[in-house]
């Protein structure tokens, strides 16, 4: 390798873990591989990760590709079983016509997710100093990923996020077969924001039918806006765990109505801290004794979506803008196969790449 | 106020503390204060406020308007002399004609960054089932902000990124007349990506002339990719804080070839942890007056830094992945003047709103 520093490896028997950087990472083995033409893109992101509770498998950085390239990565990914999804960061495409055959082939079988950056005049003109390499046409490479199935994203934010929902959903073999979302939400401001984005993403967020919305009703508060059961469904201020994680997921997954569940406010008994309730009341006896309560219904309830999800094939992210003051309850929920992401917009973009890919497939394999 | 939830306030003097919400909040008076329709955005945002230091002073959500619009907050910030920045969160405007007025009047005087998801057909539909509004049409409000020199953001994110810069840079006056950027950075791959970014925004990365080349090929390291003083300046595996600090942002302000900076890869003494060097060696007497040395070093390039900007009117914004492990140098930069982001993205992008207000009032002044 030459102008690389990163090459890991770990095992599901937890036996060889291998790790040439610099960093001592907290490695736990994942199902998540990487390719990528920097070594930064393989080695600094383990913080990032560790937030998403994204686990990677193999990380290879390539650098400027002198003897291994993504297209040797990508023969390896493809046969190697611990990996699930493959992540690339890719600076530019030496072997063109081989990297075509290679996506055709692997992604009906693997997710592929890109972060492609010689596109633009300016990243163009960046890579030709980094790597030295003479960068491609982005409409080339978009219509080249499009009709392989290849998701490209726009920055690394968006692999990240996205590479943390294909981790736990493509195992389980989650895919959604078209685009219809449902919009759940405690807080108006959020439903908005994340219809806002899923609309301008092409997402569609139908309205319920009666019958849905008559069983969807029983469980609002009277807090929520309007009395209305509609999508994004709005029942601001409801903190009932069972409604948010069970009765409400149910419900939707089993109306063949929609096709995915993004959710705003996933709050669990972290949330009667000291700065909600105070300190005093918080010790009371009694009002211990009302947290660890909530917890179970909090977790019963969160046990109650992981089989939701995993019987009716519907994917379901979460939404928690207050990270700092919740990581038990983001933790809870990434251990459990929820990705849980901190802005409203990471998770509809995050799903709108795992709709995309589960339409790809529905129509390739027609 | 009806369907609402938040309202306090901050003075210089800290003798005037409200918080009319039920999170008992850290709070430091700020410079940035928001009106928002929805009360999530006034109280859930707290936590990234923090992460990113980024303070208010008002919050005011006005929910469904029964009583009190968003051209009453923007009356009251206009004249609030502890307001610097004013962010609105907006899903329609009812009293259309008196905003128009407003904002024209304002933003020659205070920057104004809305967030407006009322533009799409799915954040219409929500909006009207929040607060019961009619959403306008997104061509009409484009027009409208750019036009009047408001910054428009799509994602909560991206209000909160551009708010933390804002609010570090426009007590000091330190705004981009126009719009060449130098990127800068120790890792190749986070340079592409940011100069990819930038390039899609419309941003220039213009090459540096031979006089500053020449100056600023005496500090690159032997690791740098191809010996170049190329734009993006990529100094790979550079640590030396006095060239990444002082040196260099200062032969680039000084030049007058580029009007603002960002800059890759933000370490500092926290770099060397157990985690990279081993606890042992970190313990040794030698390394710990090492570290010592280092910090030194760290701290006086960063005072240097703080005073070029100020001199020459050119901001800087740093990106560092690795935030959990590297807090302490994040908060440090931030504590001293400069907005430090997770994500190469984030930074361009908030970047690119100062330029963007910098160049509006250029161009309105002359």
């Amino acid at each position: 390798f030459q102008n690389t520093h990163t090459f890991y490896s770990d095992d599901k028997d937890d036996t060889c873990i291998l790790n040439f950087t610099w960093v001592n990472y907290k490695m736990e083995p994942g199902n998540v591989s990487i390719a990528s033409q920097s070594g930064t893109f393989a080695s600094h992101i383990n913080f990032v990760m560790e937030e998403l509770d994204l686990n990677m498998n193999k990380c290879i950085s390539v650098g400027n590709e002198s003897n291994i390239d993504i297209c040797d990565c990508l023969e390896y990914f493809e046969m190697d079983e611990f990996t699930d999804v493959i992540l690339l960061y890719i600076e530019e495409v030496k072997r063109g016509r081989r990297f075509i055959e290679l996506v055709k082939r692997i992604v009906p079988k693997k997710p592929i997710i890109v972060l492609y950056v010689g596109g633009s005049e300016g990243g163009a003109m960046a890579v030709s100093s980094h790597t030295g390499s003479m960068a491609g046409n982005d409409k080339i490479f978009n219509a080249l990923f499009e009709q392989t199935g290849v998701i490209r994203v726009y920055t690394l934010q968006e692999l990240m996020d996205t590479a943390a929902l294909f981790s736990k959903m493509i195992p389980k073999n989650i895919l959604p077969a078209n685009n219809r979302i449902a919009i759940v939400t405690n807080a108006g401001g959020p439903g908005a924001t994340m219809a806002d984005k899923a609309s301008r993403l092409g997402l569609k967020i139908p309205q319920f039918s009666e019958e849905l919305q008559k069983d969807l009703k029983k469980f609002l508060p009277h807090t929520a806006q309007g009395d209305q059961a509609s999508n994004p469904l709005d029942y601001t201020f409801s903190i009932d765990p069972t409604t948010y994680f069970k009765r409400v997921p149910k419900m939707l997954a089993k109306s063949g109505e929609i096709d995915a569940i993004v959710a705003y406010g996933a709050f669990g008994a972290d949330f009667f801290s000291y700065r909600t309730v105070g300190k005093k009341i918080l010790e009371s006896p009694k009002y211990k004794k009302l947290i660890y309560m909530y917890t179970q219904m909090f977790e019963a309830a969160v046990d109650s979506a992981r089989r939701i999800i995993k019987k009716y094939k519907i994917p379901i992210v979460y939404v928690n803008l207050m990270g700092h003051w919740q990581d038990e309850v983001i933790e809870y929920l990434n251990k459990h196969g929820f990705p849980t992401y901190k802005y409203p917009h990471e998770a509809v973009n995050a799903l709108n790449h795992l709709i995309q890919y589960g339409v790809f497939l529905q129509q390739t394999q027609k």
